[in-house]
């Protein structure tokens, strides 16, 4: 196929890069250069987003609803789409954002479905996301063969875009869960005199396997959180979208409020640069550990 | 070898059978008849509890930190046991009865130490659980052959054995955790018009395996909590062990506050019946669901 | 003086009647025409907002945030506004509108002081509300006589106008936690069995007197919230200004997010047109008394 | 009257000294000697506990739980109580340990009622306090001639005496309420740059009237917690009594929660000694202010 992708960050870089490796014509876009002259070294077309969005289907992978807003949103760029073009954004946006850019680009005729990932960038390298899709299913089928080169399997949620960003920010909302229980456990654990680092060996080798519990109770046992996979503001915003979401539905989320206060309390100590699993040191800091 | 086992409950008479089948004479009691009688049939040996203490070994799985005091930490029960006499007492109780009950049996004489268990009946019955254990190494030395029939796998986590139940407390505060983690999150969905069931589904495919996420989370995606596997008031109980704990240590832990709130509302909606996995309706009831 | 006063819900028509008692000539500007007519019968003279703001003494009291910008920030106001003309805002508004304001005021050679209330309808019908400001000091000094009219009692609180509404903001924030500390203590004494009318006399009769927990504990004493002094989903909108403003400074709100937990549960279960004091009925769904 | 009065802490002593100065022979016990030589200078009559039962009417004033139960819930001291002799428990004790007196002191055909107090020692001195009392209508009319003399008012809540101490419980809960809601809300306050004392004045000065507010108001304005009235540890275990009556009657505490972890981290931040308004502390803590 021929496709634009907007946006080479570390994830949509893999991924794109994934997409020319397949056989696919990729015309990419992204704010600073050099990511687009790696991609272009690989294989893929450099274009501005008129052009990506000329193509008829274009995926993107931008930072926040703000990016989004800016670079797509935009009646310009909107204006210029061939009809029927196909948008399909990939990030972490809010569902307040994808009802907005679905209502957008259905009154002028284009066409937005959702594709949210699970996975970090090793993940996307190695074509193994997890993708949560919702949308037209005529739309979805067009590009399914896309979504088969970026992640080892897909998971369909609905017909409503924003079906798909809820599931994203709720499966975010289970990991940031995840690690502020850990926090907790091994604080005591910590203070207790034993140690974190078996405590989560022993349960993550039989009750608590896969990814996450493994991953991040590596980071938390050791006390250390180094390489930042995802930085704590970018989780932060994601238990923020969580509340909002429990907002709109009215669904209060009291765990919500206790990350909510742990990530503010992580940031008001200067922990701005770490990856979100530090938000640990709040609950080591309350216990007088540090 | 020939050995004691008090206390013939759903996991006590899994693992006492399990004794017997490798080989060993067990000597069994229990408060009711019937679990001793089935013992019996299979190859066990009815005993007092002083008969028992008399084979130099006595494993213990009873109820709670009342029912160990009242059965085992009983000075009439105590002074009949023969110097240098084990215990070791499997059941999840407070790290202040795991100190206490150390220091009685010390002063006896005696040797005390803790082994409790992560895993179900089903586990208990194919030998397969984890047990973590801490006390004297000569002790733990002499019922290995007991722990490898029993389990799949034992952790030991020093020689004080109120360290091993300060673990599994903590374990067991994991599990309560991703209960209500899974309970918000699934009410938000539900409330959104998504399928709890595939939400979960979709989560502990890749990113959240192994049997809590996938066990309790097909018990919370359906709404469905049967069959009562660990009864909401124990799991209630086992919340306030660690809330002691954290005391103990000075530790704050908001996600207990938090799930202690939420098992009391359950508790005051008249869920005392139902397995702890149910304390997702008092999410549900606070967004009005039901 | 000959000043503008713009919006005359319950609280701007007591204001503005009371200034124009006080023999000021005051243009008045409502949205819909009935409160106009009954302050015009009383003396006041109608007007546009251009025609308030030519007076060069805009007092404002819109409903929040998107009012005022709609209504006041917007560019053909102001840019109709004569040079140093004054805007006194006495609304309850966000930090960052306040910040947003005194910006865009600045930038036109408009001047912009903050000055909310604290007092109901009443209050402020007996010019005995509770002025908080902040500005400049020559544009408050202009003003002064206005809010000796309006209120018992000016507090200046600095130069910056948004001090004043954080200092409005955590008013309300002890107010609403007042409120729920209420719900959740009489929540036990009720079912403890106790009175919880007679509970709350006794304790403000000395401990906690004041009209918060005199006028609130009547309410929630007697389990009765009428009249509706203060809509619920508008006290949730100041306990979120809290919240935010607690984010943009930093600061952990425990209380906050229990507190937003609680209106949550309230608006799930249809208690919107209710009073803020009603949010106590959470606390008594959560203990099944209701 | 002839009474015995037992447990000269500050309380105790200041309301002994009102009922001997008031006419009534007031024999007196205390674990150390000093206060008893200090009451006896002023014209008591130092006394052991049996002596003072032998009145037929003793006041008590002791610690907590454990010293009443060790003192006065005592078989030996009770089986030497004349028939019918009246015990007043005027200390904040459990409602656990109210049932249970009442239970142990009828079987012997003893009387007991419940008089807990609101207010410090010099309030005790001014015989000034609030009581509480609750009780046998006749047992409460015997001495209420000495409540006159120790309180400026007398409530009666019923003819159970743990409902009296229930009623104390959840005052010093809103007490411990309306801390932490100063403590979080003066932390904004001080990180957007203003004044904390100045915004407590300004809130205490007519909306939040009375002691508690105007008292704990005063140290939390100022971060000075000085003289210590009432120690952190106390406080926290009357927080504790709260969460433990709401556990008894199946009553979710939110609030309850927030304040148990704020105290343990002050309690892990070596807080031990000062005054329960310190707790303001550890919200200070969190926004990184100290």
């Amino acid at each position: 196929m021929r496709i634009g992708f907007i946006g080479l960050g570390g994830m949509g870089s893999a991924m794109a890069r994934n997409l020319v490796t397949a056989g696919h014509t990729v015309l990419v876009w992204n704010r600073s250069p050099e990511p687009v002259e790696r991609l272009v070294a690989a294989g893929a077309v450099p274009a501005t987003i008129d052009e990506a969005f000329a193509t008829g289907t274009v995926l993107s992978m931008l930072a926040d609803d703000r990016a989004v807003t800016e670079r797509l949103l935009n009646p310009a760029v909107l204006a210029s789409a061939p009809a029927g073009a196909l948008h399909v954004n990939m990030a972490t946006v809010s569902t307040a954002l994808a009802e907005q850019a679905l209502h957008v680009h259905t009154e002028r005729g284009l066409r937005y479905v959702a594709a949210p990932v699970f996975g970090r960038t090793e993940a996307a390298a190695a074509g193994a996301l997890v993708i949560v899709t919702a949308g037209e299913t005529t739309a979805l089928d067009s590009v399914r063969p896309l979504f088969d080169v970026l992640g080892r399997r897909t998971w369909t949620v609905g017909d409503t875009p924003s079906a798909a960003n809820l599931v994203k920010i709720f499966g975010n909302y289970l990991i940031a869960c995840t690690i502020e229980a850990m926090a907790e456990a091994t604080t005591v654990i910590e203070a207790g005199g034993l140690d974190p680092a078996q405590f989560l060996e022993l349960l993550t080798e039989g009750l608590f396997t896969g990814p996450i519990f493994t991953g991040y109770g590596t980071m938390i046992g050791n006390r250390s959180y180094e390489p930042v996979n995802f930085r704590l503001p970018l989780g932060f915003k994601d238990v923020q979208l969580a509340l909002a979401s429990g907002l709109e539905h009215n669904v209060p989320l009291p765990f919500g409020g206790v990350l909510r206060d742990a990530f503010v309390d992580a940031l008001a100590h200067g922990q701005a640069e770490q990856d979100w699993a530090a938000v640990t040191e709040t609950a080591r800091r309350r216990a007088g550990l540090t």
